[in-house]
């Protein structure tokens, strides 16, 4: 075994648990008055059964922001960021320090780069909004989508 | 956000991992040859889908025990230490210096007695093997049991 450690590293550890348990996600709302006809809407999320949530309390706890909401889908408790400004300012710069060691840190690239792009308002414009659909649709292969990427393009075209 | 950190601490990480996905188990398998006509397999596994894998590889080679192996029933990739020797020379030891922080560490507290217990030979024994039955029923609630408590005590009486 590895040399006792002094001091347990909560930071470390939630890495851990969110490559196991979490989701980096983009979606696409269609938003009829919005200049590009879509909403983007980034997520980082981490789900646990109801009778172990305090993980997620700690969670929400360490990361300052973010909020609990119940799934009824699949009967889960959800810990969810989805404000633009915490996800940049608390979620991302914790994830650069204390990386995902699985593929799902190719996830997190991609919805840096996303949320980096929605920071400079890429998302209000069909150009911008053209790449982040690209950077979106490599993230999560086996997730679900409402709309497909050509559903999304043939709109702002 | 937290101050950063120099050093990343694969072994924090590797618990947080583990209380998302992990799972300590006592199973019972019927052994007519047995003295106490029942076998105890004390297990430690984690689970993750093949293709993320990496993870399941590291933990084998931080624990320098266990095995990989496919589980069918799900389609996951298990890492899993079945060895009494290492569970409770490597896999309880890390436990112990770096803990689960929600209620799974109520089940490996029961887990770590077990193997205590079977480390003296108590599983061999019809009143030590009561006990551990008593300790084993108590973890993972939601989890399913080939027998109940009381087919195994059936035996033993």
């Amino acid at each position: 075994m590895p040399a006792l450690n002094d001091k347990r590293n909560l930071y470390d550890y939630i890495s851990g648990y969110v490559d196991g348990e979490g989701c980096f996600s983009i979606s696409f709302s269609r938003r009829a008055k919005f200049l590009v006809g879509w909403e983007t809407k980034p997520s980082f999320s981490v789900s646990q059964n109801e009778d172990r949530s305090e993980i997620l309390y700690r969670m929400q706890k360490t990361f300052k922001c973010g909020f609990l909401r119940r799934d009824f889908s699949d009967k889960t408790l959800k810990f969810e960021v989805r404000s633009l400004d915490d996800l940049l300012e608390e979620v991302i710069p914790h994830f650069e320090t204390y990386p995902l060691l699985s593929s799902k840190q190719k996830d997190f690239i991609l919805f840096k780069k996303v949320c980096n792009l929605m920071r400079k308002g890429e998302h209000r414009k069909a150009n911008g909004l053209s790449k982040i659909v690209a950077l979106a649709f490599q993230m999560n292969p086996g997730g679900k989508r409402r709309y497909t990427r050509d559903q999304i393009l043939d709109v702002l075209r």
